[in-house]
């Protein structure tokens, strides 16, 4: 466990800050899960995380690609097939956002229930 | 270990993101990592946190307290003290967020690698 002064340090906030305005992205996040452990296509992902526009995963997908999140595939194909994966670095990145997701679950109705009590004082 | 529809449900993910919010704010993460299993004068924060205005750091401490992860004790003291802990669910989400430092920095390097490719392409 690091001590205190080493989180603390600029440098290493500037990191998570990053990361968590990368995860903090709504559709990077539901993109990243919609892929898991799968291989999916463009228009599949653009079903599935319905009501994204096209424009928008389209812009997501790119992002995701230029951080090494998620590989992209174009298969020679007529129409051409666009195929698009967790990439290791992804999948790791899953793994963290699935930690945050249970202790996000874990602590809602406590967090809310304080925020009641707050504002009641 | 969930299921990637379990974790991209709609209810979950707004979760993630109210989460996310909390702790992407800069000066809640340099707050409670500064409290860490410390109590903490006002002052004290005030001076660690630099450069944090003091009204600032007030609103952080509020914000946190409002949430039920920080704890505000105040000694009837002249001038009066005040001091801050974090909470057990204060502690959690500290817990939660080294996790993320932790990948941050391992993924720092490779991301910021994967970028130069890409935007060379």
């Amino acid at each position: 466990m690091s001590q205190p002064a080493e989180l603390c340090e600029e440098g290493r906030l500037a990191l998570i800050r990053d990361v968590l305005e990368r995860i903090g992205d709504k559709w990077s996040v539901v993109v990243i899960c919609q892929l898991d452990d799968t291989t999916r296509r463009f228009n599949e992902l653009s079903r599935m995380s319905s009501p994204i526009t096209k424009r928008m995963l389209s812009a997501t997908l790119q992002g995701l690609e230029r951080d090494g999140l998620v590989t992209r595939t174009v298969y020679d194909t007529k129409p051409p097939r666009v195929d698009y994966a967790l990439t290791p670095r992804g999948i790791s990145l899953l793994k963290v956002v699935r930690e945050l997701a249970g202790w996000a679950e874990a602590n809602a109705a406590g967090i809310l229930e304080s925020r009641s009590g707050y504002d009641a004082r």
